[in-house]
């Protein structure tokens, strides 16, 4: 921590600072320059933040030096994280395609897609039975309903399941069903879902606040690690920024970001994070350039009757394509889409 | 709904579309300019917003035209919502300042800051009992023991308590103690809370989310209005720019602009607004000046001493000035700070 | 400034970035903590910004600790800068006001405009000659023309004139009219102008650009004072942001905030900075109570008939409503609107 | 053009906004919803603009349907623009590589950089002779000097110049010497500069502004065109939000956003558009695998001693691999580096 005063503060201000600081175990070194006098303070940073800097007079500026999350960092471990989930693996050389609709409509809908986005590739299958919606006069989703369509969707492909969970008070219930949680942009923060999904013994897909920096997307991974729960899965899905051609702006710095800055898996969502459905192809590929481990795509077998964001859902004739697309541009970063046969092994027996 | 197609879309491109909005009940204004096709389409916004348009050929762009919210409109209620509890009025001639600590820490801090905000005026005592809190290892705050401290502090001073709901599942004991729910900006969109206290039967302090849309704000108040509890209390708090300066961006002009929009009250938290203590006071007289019915602000007796927030925070002499300097822009703006006898009343008794 | 390394960096590294530093006259200290160790370098600021830090063997992160602005800063001049054009004084006890149509379009408009104006108490007359525009198809000003009848505008009612100058080549011929030069947020960094205005002997308003921040405000004020030109007003208008129910997000904090960091008076634009007509009162008074020292407010006789910017301009009713509201605002915080008798003199003589 | 008006609207002020669009020769056609009236207003969309409806009575909301820019628009051609500058051509099938340091500083390093970016493949050096820099007191480029020694580093090696033009008065100047201008961030509307460099017959590089959205960018490409100029490269070089790991948000979605809005070529800038080195080869991959046609690096022989932008700038070695790198991501998209052969056969001969 950098404490930065005043140059012209008194010698009795700078050795009140000084002397809390001592008491709590804290070492302090003072520099003094022209006009500013700067205390370098060594010791725990995680009980530093709870002092009071600026209540001190003379304080202009407190600079934290430490990274303020420590089990999501690459400090505490180095190697990238791999998550294994049955017999599919995030995070490890092979690159996961997530695919399916925004929300589990009907049986048709759902297991049409799982067995289109299968044999195309996709490893997991995603699906809404929780929906978050801006308005209270959405369609909110078939809720357990949808659950259990996807549980059986499962059955009958092999695909793993990753759905939304909103509320701390529905873990049980959702857990019951899926392989993975996701948690939603809009519940990045909620502090108490978090803390029990760290409790909650299954891979978590934590998606990107719209307006979190990558430091506290890391802070809201360490609620879950700090819980015992190591199997986080970050998700860029764009962020927001006046630019309004685009839903949001996808941020596909964040990839090799956040891989600077943590050993966890960064998977991307190109269809939340342009909202159009033009723009999916190209900016899968870019993800997938830029480091990415996985997708998470919205498909859907008739988007003209999909009842949410049909603006940015592809069709399967797209998928198919998309998914050549992108094995090409996986080889030439020396990474692979995971072999067909492995998740159809299951179907064969 | 304004749905605008490529003026090249064929004629059964344009059928297609007009069949399936006629068949679910819409009529249809066909409007051909040069280069574009532009349909009006009449009848329930709310339902309209399910039809994937842009699925259909040739459409290129689909603008609402109607609020998508109906309960919090101007157009629903156009006189402003006075919110009432025990004697005081939000969203009345009388401007509310609600004050007190980020954190309830102990029974000295919350009785002695209870007893001087009430003396200079406040009318409420805000205290966290439950933190949000960015990091996993920065203090959570006393919970119920905080709770039970604010009611004794209530017990005292005859102050109403606001106080912060982070869970759906904390509904019930909170609400056992507050007299206003607090929602936070990291909650506005969590909607199985919003619900939740839709149904809670006690007035809800809905703060903006830091990415949220005056529209999106409108949106999570009608969440909790549909369930039938008319007691909302927005609060715009800062939202989140480029600029760094200042810990979020106090947006002022959301309050003339919901007050053209919705009939709901809107106070301002100019602690969290700015970040920076040396910007409380200015920002709060422009925010009465802006039309605020109110102010929730940051005050602790010893600010070097609290366990969050100091930067932000106020002691109890500034506090004071800042009351003497916005009862003077209330005038200014033919409004009021509440009468310090109604609240003291009970006191004497 | 603060360098901060990676604490594994080895003792040779950390001579190296020592010797280059105490080779070009610095001080260097050096602390070591658990993980990190903190440079702290003192010598003088502004060299010290040239040497790639980055490019150093376990450097992670470069913290300025000194302002990178000097003339501009209070710790230059810590008493508030007022400028004195003509029996206009801007920065000091009075409020200034400043109004006229976005463009000046013929004589009938900017003459009535001008007298009425003035008659409801405004000092400074506003108006484009030369318009930025994003579209090259949109009306770009009346240019020379422009510029005359602002000229006898000024000659009919004594008003100041402040218009706006866009290139460097045209600060000759701008400058042989106007009183006031005004740096649209468009150009705040165009260097070249700046540069030239620094040499141009007459004040000018520079408004804040739409992505600036105030850091970057205060250094363009700064190539303005650095080539001997001390006559700069600050111009808070509004900053993009995601928010689109306004035009711009006016971020009235840069008022306080600015007062903390320099001496140079700032005024505020609600007519760009909201873009929205019925917010401009409200918002004049917010800027007022948070301790503007002026407006600069878009006036015209007849706003159906104005060629740009209808939408934010105010008619002379609405602009004579406005003068009394604020009125009583700049009393409340301890300011006055300049007497009307002083610039009326000139007209009764 | 879309107006709508409040479903309350009077009849008399229907007709009043109905007479004055069909006075100006419009065609309006009027929809009554329930709660709105919507006008269709037909005709040349480009005077549209200028009539200020929001200052008639019942006016809500006016909403453009066509595009405001026209020969920048897809519609307006259809077919990629090639650039075509000797034997280098921007916007085929080739993808284009532009490196140099970020200042021009003295002959050595410029002619180094030179000769090591070709042998990598690149075939344009950029280099700064006016830098444009936040701060009045930070290094300001070279000037004339810079341009000479960026020609006789095109003698020595064959490769093509691009450099920036600060101001429209530079422009013959620095035309004297460059093979493209660039206009900077900066400057992306500064309107003067652009309607100059449209009458200046060499291809410009315009930089997408800090805080402009496409649309923004397309317009001031249209500037440069409707003066005659049809080379206009755009640069996608990061744009300001709230994220501060990295200098700017790199937002790769504007490459195939443009691409269904424009025929012009685009480019991107992950040095600028990041802000750090680690972030520049995932970047560029990523920019190409969106669809880039080519990128602009900063690379310098030794990049601890460079003048400025150090924290982005790669060093020979770091280049050279990113160049392998691209090229294998470049097929991966059915594109290809430009050919090594072409460029050196000057040198050759």
């Amino acid at each position: 921590m950098i404490v930065v005063m005043d140059g012209k503060t008194s010698e009795s201000h700078q050795q009140k600072i000084t002397e809390k600081l001592n008491e709590m175990g804290y070492q302090v070194h003072t520099i003094k320059g022209e006009r500013k006098i700067v205390l370098g303070v060594i010791g725990d940073a995680k009980t530093l933040s709870s002092i009071p800097f600026y209540t001190f007079d003379g304080v202009e500026n407190v600079i934290p030096i430490e990274k303020p999350y420590k089990l999501a960092s690459k400090e505490y471990k180095s190697s990238p994280t791999e998550i294994k989930v049955k017999d599919v693996v995030i995070g490890g050389e092979e690159i996961v395609i997530m695919a399916g609709p925004c929300a589990v409509e009907n049986e048709k809908q759902i297991f049409q897609t799982a067995q289109l986005v299968k044999d195309a590739g996709a490893k997991i299958l995603r699906g809404g039975a929780f929906k978050p919606r801006s308005s209270p006069y959405s369609f909110q989703g078939l809720e357990e309903e949808g659950l259990k369509l996807l549980a059986q969707a499962r059955e009958e492909t092999g695909l793993l399941i990753v759905t939304e969970v909103m509320s701390a008070s529905h873990i049980e219930l959702v857990g019951r069903y899926t392989d993975i949680f996701q948690v939603g942009a809009r519940n990045m923060q909620n502090f108490v879902l978090l803390k029990e999904l760290g409790k909650a013994g299954k891979p978590v897909l934590l998606k990107r606040g719209m307006a979190a920096t990558l430091e506290e997307l890391l802070l809201s991974a360490e609620y879950i690690l700090s819980q015992g729960n190591s199997q986080v899965i970050l998700c860029e899905r764009g962020i927001r920024t006046f630019e309004n051609h685009t839903r949001n702006t996808l941020d596909l710095s964040a990839i090799p970001a956040i891989k600077t800055m943590s050993h966890l898996p960064v998977i991307v969502d190109p269809s939340h994070g342009t909202g159009r459905r033009e723009l999916i192809s190209p900016m899968s590929k870019a993800a997938i350039a830029a480091g990415a481990d996985g997708l998470i795509i919205e498909v859907h077998p008739i988007p003209k009757e999909s009842t949410s964001d049909g603006a940015q859902t592809i069709d399967f004739t797209h998928f198919k394509n998309l998914m050549t697309e992108i094995e090409l541009v996986a080889k030439a970063v020396g990474r692979t889409l995971m072999q067909k046969e492995l998740s159809t092994e299951k179907e064969v027996s």
